[in-house]
């Protein structure tokens, strides 16, 4: 998506450590008019498999998730990654590494929200390692449920989930993929 | 609004300790088709008081902030629970008390994305005590920002936090205000 890869270039800051700063239009501060275009972007990419339900990981998923499943006209399904008061019942759980903030996550969807008849279009803001995505593409099996695709704004290539993912034969959009970033320049794929 | 209390009624699930459960349309599967609704509610109640930013705190807020924001036109901003690496710079931020989950988050805004200009309007999924509301306006007053008014999907009245911000003088709009439940009745204001 070409508007993406502008956004990056104007608004993304690199920071040491293979960090890219985009809060100010997709995780901190939520640019929701760019966001249409990408619901809509998503929508064309994903159509033809008819999803029934977006599946993201809580916090900075939900964002995109929602902007996309409001453009869809398909409810999101979130992942909690910690069990909480207000969650009762059977769950489905999976472990999430984080290597941006190096600690190790539960995925969690209560069983009641996710099931056989489902097709599931997994969206997240960031792909890296992909362990989210792994996580949820885990739950998905557990539930019986049918997984279309995986879509992410933004993966860091270089880190190289996205392209594992595709060599298990998972389908992968990416609407902008960087292959080398410094603080100097971002190079796409 | 009405088909919220219809919502509440026919989906939600009233726990013991004062949990109402709504994740089937609010926070864990969201239905975006009734979040559509909602951001027009929330339009309708503050459109004439031209906000330019909704304010949310990770991570349950954020997908009614983003429904409303993309119905509203209006960007998101949510605080986040912890600092993290991919947050740079100069920070607001305030306590806020859990009861729910009974620990002392800490609300974080950057100060680039909130100053002086912005007029806000806090959404959160519940008002129950009140301290995710206080913190953010803690923040909001911190950046110099006006405040346009308070706005929850679904109040829980009996816990005070609703009528103790309107006692404070601040403008309180709740989509649904619950003045009792138990597990056989809901009863609304």
């Amino acid at each position: 998506m070409e508007k993406m890869k502008e956004k990056i270039l104007s608004d993304g800051i690199v920071l040491p450590g293979g960090i890219l700063q985009v809060g100010g239009f997709l995780n901190q501060l939520i640019d929701t008019t760019f966001m249409a275009e990408v619901g809509k972007e998503v929508d064309r990419l994903f159509r033809d498999d008819k999803p029934t339900k977006l599946l993201t990981i809580e916090a900075s998923g939900i964002g995109i998730a929602v902007a996309a499943g409001m453009t869809m006209g398909l409810p999101v399904l979130f992942a909690k990654k910690q069990r909480t008061t207000n969650m009762s019942g059977d769950v489905y759980t999976a472990k999430v590494h984080s290597f941006t903030h190096n600690i190790d996550n539960i995925a969690i969807v209560s069983s009641k929200y996710l099931d056989k008849n489902d097709r599931i279009l997994i969206i997240d803001d960031f792909l890296a390692h992909g362990c989210a995505f792994a996580g949820l593409i885990e739950i998905i099996k557990e539930a019986g449920a049918e997984l279309v695709g995986c879509c992410a704004a933004i993966e860091k290539g270089f880190q190289g989930g996205g392209d594992k993912l595709r060599a298990q034969g998972y389908r992968v959009e990416s609407l902008a993929i960087i292959d080398e970033m410094s603080e100097d320049e971002i190079r796409f794929r």
